[in-house]
């Protein structure tokens, strides 16, 4: 010990050595953003222990407990060194946590008219003679403000101006989990189901409670725990219990459950022998079916439905309208105050001319039919969780039917685990596209925040890559996905690239040798994948089945729509769907402006080119290449941008742990690798047709068309 | 700064406050026994650090590297405010690790006779003029004695005086993985498969190593990847490729691979028409296969092959005995060094009259019929994997052939993942029991360490019990099975007790107070366990299929010996299987000292007494008790002891993390409660024949019978 004290800075300078070198298997992956690593900072220490050394939460709800527990989980993080404060409950703390309706008086005068702006689970933190008052109407909006704080120092910004007033835009703001019973995911790729149905309800695991804290940490309220492909059991008394052992688990972070409900559950688990929506034993069953749950959950939230679509049941079984079938559940659980969302993602068992046209044609004619308690979830564009697809042309169509967005977090189409993409990006462009249903500035955002329409419900979902892995989603930046997408469903106009920054701060450092770089890596690389898997506005054309690499040549097979020759339809005239009135007309279910801007070949953006149009291999294009020469020289690009993020991440060696450098280099050699492979089979695919050689600059493939086509893959995940 | 610095010893003081008081998340379960925590006592640290600020690691094999590692991360995890020191490669380091043949001249005079007694990959630890010396023939020696260093210091034993020469009894000690490559875990309760063959071979995740460095901590070197129950594609290219990524990850902690060979393969994936093991196409493509096998992997271990059993091709398909079929993969591996490990546990398709007889009666007679480089593995018992069986008859019979153990770790018919037992005190119950093959003391791990009848080849395995949990096992006190095994896999004369405090300390904490109840629960949880599922000998009475659960009237189906009835055989004249020479005779295949024991009702232990013997309901026993008296006292002796297991964890609270000490708290509520379920379902059947009342002391049953027989269960993990 003398030794050592004799030169008490060094002991404090090697303290913090360690801190940020943490042995390798300290497992950072798993704590997401909510690292609250040491303030190495001595000055910076100090000021944020100012605040820190006394805070009061005033209150004693679960919820309070819970932002109680996160503050002495942070202080420990953030101040290793420094023994947790007990945290009052009195008005004198230098943090001072409490609803408004408990707000001392001369707070609430200063306060003033900011207090009135507060709007649902939204929270205020500012600063009253040197104190952070951290305020909302409700527990949860405390909560959030909490996280929002503890976000601030994350940062490492100063607390003594802190302003912040933030309110959720969209109401309900949730999670999709395609997960089965038996813990397979569909088109889940980091594992398996963190959801051990076995265990339940007797054991309730720390993840479950590390799940709900991310989902609070970024206003994730809602939680739809059953893959969208029902298995009707999960409506039984024995999985009823389970999931509400689960729902108690959340209820302190303020997320609610829904289920997936089969439509044909009253036959499958009901004895009945329809599920006919207009039976009247049938509307019994549910309302029986919704009075139960909401005895095992009071706060339940509702069903979460897909019916006549791949195989789901549905009310076109009976004869029925998509709004019979929903309304029939709709019914079941007003009383409760439960909604239903039922999924536009509806196709017909015949393939159709142009399967991006149904959805539409079907829920467009029910506009103002479905009860007031049903929200129809549209996909973010109208065939399938493409890379690009544009904007579903339902927004903005059914102004008396509240529609939220289906986002997809995990990355089906993008790559699956091990392709750096950040969904933001993608997310951003259908947000931001502008529908005109009520002119100019009529944009997807304000369709789903309700102020185009004026919706009584708003919602969002994202459907979770969360799975069993260890850091929860597989590559270690689809972490920044997950993240992304509760920023943007709480606020559908934030900043993606403040959005990408605040997440690589709180998950990594505030390095900005280290942010900056990957920032940009990160902003570019949806535009990057796009380029090396399907640019110009090509879609669907992966393998079959499982989706993972290239298949422009499927083809065949049961639906022609499962193929991916029926929507790029090349031949040696050229290659596009033609969707103008020449073709599918799919381009009508748009509104004028957006028509006028996309029927037009030489004008529509490059993005969409082959997504509406059939266009010639030699047609001169705006960037001065013939339209073989641009899909070429794209898919180079793209290659060329996947050797670029790798590069760039191979130049951050030391400046985060080993750990997750290394995880995330492993999966960037093997995007490069995938990025080639995309380019190559598709290249070598259209060139049959095209009939031209490579232009300049495109790198000659390693193999021949054959060696890509016989690829057999066995077990791969997510199906 | 300044106030903080005004007492240093505070400072310290709060260091070490926080040392031990991690947040929730920091996910110790993940470290298994390899937590380095912190080195709390002042004195003890400088004492430790006098050791580690001077480590000499001599040598530039991959294994030594890895020792530099783990030296590194240790350190950094005892003196987590000191900087990690170099380690040099000098002969000057207060700890120097270096092999027998590089040892200085001085030291080795010194150590004399004591280094000639090493053998293998044995290593010693001794103190010359104040250094600790660690050496051994091999590299992987090294590494074994650093674990040795770095257990000792876990466990604060002092260095100074530190003399150990540790030589593994038994030359293979390999894990059995019944992982299926879709990752599902046949018989496992801990998730999914920890190999991600989709993302091999290109991404080594961390996970691999650290599963390859807790193996090599406690002197496990092989392990089988694949499901005994095979899939021919793992022998395929795609495959051998991942598989060989593994191998590389591996090889640097002495661990190698194993593969489950499929006996059809050569029809599967080699497009012959036939698998007969006589056929020549058939040995010439085994050879062949073999060859490739050694191209992607120079030191495969071997096959691990599981024929004619439940379902699995096999030489009876063919008319040929096992020896036949050992023989032709035999060959094909032998000009590598490969070695075949094919399974005792065949039985025929048809039900037999006494399934426990049938591996002896196949196997017995090929005594001496098996290629050099064969080994038979054999479950501990003649049944299988039952909480208490005799051991099996084939130990002590084969003197001509190398037989090898094969232990479930995981728990198949023990509870699964929730019901803590330590499954170290059935297998020392095997490891001593004596066969007598010699006479006395001609003990089962005196078959298997080759002692008895001078085998070439010795070797033990253990299905693993490790899955995607975050903790690796499930249950947080199953990691002490893996642990367990490992040691005994070393040294089957090991101390239980030792080996459970040994790990108790490493994977919780030094305090007494926590050690010393604990360890007496571990001790005694197999005893308790047996009494509330099957005591007196009971077998084989669980639910079908998934096997959790009672399932005593479980009856009829495609075969006999997989049900319930065929095993208890209860009626009103009584209970049990007649194995003596008026029954089935199994007994005539243990040597006759054991028979003489067992096959007197009157003298053989209650623990085995209706395995062997059919015996009448009012048949009074030693104890005083009738038949059924007993077998009620101890139903409710096992839930009353797991009561008591969970009594004494309760006053665990604050002894160790809340993480882990809420795990194991959620699962000992759901063990005391699956303890009466089977209590009160098994005696409530047997009662039934029995037809008197529960003795005095028995608690009554909650429900009634048909309740108990009325359960449906689905997605019961590990099928």
């Amino acid at each position: 010990m003398k030794k050592i004290n004799s030169n008490p800075i060094n002991v404090w300078a090697l303290c913090l050595f360690f801190l940020f070198h943490f042995p390798a298997n300290a497992d950072k992956g798993y704590k997401l953003w909510l690292q609250y690593a040491p303030i190495a900072d001595a000055v910076q220490r100090e000021a944020y222990l100012e605040f820190f050394n006394q805070i009061s939460v005033v209150g004693n709800s679960a919820t309070h407990e819970v932002i109680r527990k996160e503050l002495r989980l942070a202080f420990s993080g953030f101040f290793p060194n420094n023994a947790v404060p007990e945290i009052g409950d009195l008005e004198s703390g230098n943090i001072w946590i409490g609803r408004s309706d408990v707000l001392p008086a001369s707070v609430k005068e200063s306060l003033g008219s900011r207090l009135s702006h507060l709007a649902g689970d939204g929270y205020m933190l500012s600063v009253y003679e040197g104190r952070v008052i951290i305020s909302s109407k409700t527990d949860v909006g405390l909560l959030y403000g909490t996280f929002a704080l503890l976000k601030a120092v994350q940062k490492r910004e100063p607390l003594a101006t802190l302003e912040i007033l933030d309110n959720p835009r969209i109401a309900t703001r949730m999670l999709n989990h395609w997960d089965n019973l038996n813990r397979t995911v569909e088109r889940g790729y980091a594992g398996f189901s963190i959801w051990n149905w076995h265990r339940l309800p007797k054991h309730i695991d720390q993840q479950y409670i590390d799940y709900a804290r991310a989902n609070a940490s970024i206003g994730i309220n809602a939680t739809s725990i059953t893959n969208v492909n029902a298995n009707a059991l999960v409506l039984t008394p024995v999985y009823l219990e389970k999931a509400a052992a689960l729902a108690d688990a959340f209820r302190p972070y303020g997320i609610r459950i829904f289920l997936t409900a089969r439509f044909n559950a009253p036959m499958q688990v009901g004895g009945l022998e329809t599920a006919d929506p207009l039976d009247p034993a049938v509307r019994e069953w549910w309302k029986e079916k919704a009075n139960e749950i909401y005895s095992f959950i009071p706060d339940f939230g509702g069903f979460l439905v897909k019916a006549d679509s791949e195989g789901q049941p549905g009310p076109h079984n009976y004869g029925r309208t998509q709004a019979d079938g929903a309304n029939a559940l709709a019914e079941a659980l007003a009383p409760h105050g439960g909604l239903v969302m039922w999924r536009a993602f509806v196709y017909s068992e015949d393939t159709p001319t142009d399967r991006t046209k149904q959805a539409f044609d079907e829920f467009k004619p029910l506009d103002g039919k479905f009860n007031d308690n049903v929200i129809v979830q549209v996909k973010n564009g109208p065939l399938d969780f493409q890379p690009r697809e544009p904007f579903h042309p339902l927004f903005g169509a059914m102004p008396e039917t509240p529609l939220m967005m289906e986002f997809q977090i995990t990355k089906e189409y993008l790559g699956q685990d091990t392709h750096w993409v950040n969904l933001a990006s993608m997310w951003e462009e259908t947000l931001q596209a502008d529908t005109f249903a009520k002119g100019k500035g009529s944009t997807v955002s304000r369709v789903l925040d309700g102020t185009l329409h004026g919706y009584k419900h708003t919602a969002i979902a994202g459907v979770a890559n969360i799975g069993t892995d260890r850091n929860w989603t597989g590559h270690p930046m689809a972490q920044a996905d997950w993240y992304s997408f509760g920023r943007l469903a709480w606020n559908p106009e934030a900043d993606i690239r403040e959005i990408a920054e605040d997440w690589l701060k709180m998950t990594f450092t505030n390095d900005p040798s280290f942010v900056d770089p990957v920032v940009d890596v990160m902003i570019k690389s949806h535009a990057i994948l796009v380029d090396y898997m399907t640019p110009l506005g090509l879609h669907h054309i992966m393998a079959r089945s499982h989706h993972w690499g290239p298949g422009p040549w499927v083809t065949g097979g049961r639906r022609d729509d499962w193929t991916a020759t029926y929507y790029h339809r090349a031949s040696e005239d050229g290659i596009g769907f033609d969707r103008t009135e020449a073709g599918s007309n799919a381009l009508e279910q748009y509104a004028p402006e957006v028509r006028d801007q996309w029927r037009n070949p030489d004008t529509i953006s490059l993005d969409y080119l082959l997504w509406f149009h059939r266009v010639a291999w030699d047609k001169p294009l705006a960037t001065g290449n013939t339209l073989w020469e641009e899909m070429a020289l794209r898919y180079q690009r793209g290659v060329e941008g996947a050797r670029w993020m790798k590069q760039t991440w191979l130049a951050q060696e030391g400046r985060i742990d080993e750990d997750r450098f290394e995880h995330v280099r492993s999966f960037l050699a093997i995007q490069v690798d995938e990025a080639e492979w995309w380019r190559d089979a598709c290249l070598l695919y259209f060139q049959q047709f095209a009939q031209q050689p490579l232009p300049s600059g495109v790198e000659a493939p390693k193999y021949d068309l054959e060696y890509y086509q016989q690829f057999r893959r066995f077990f791969v995940p997510g199906i």
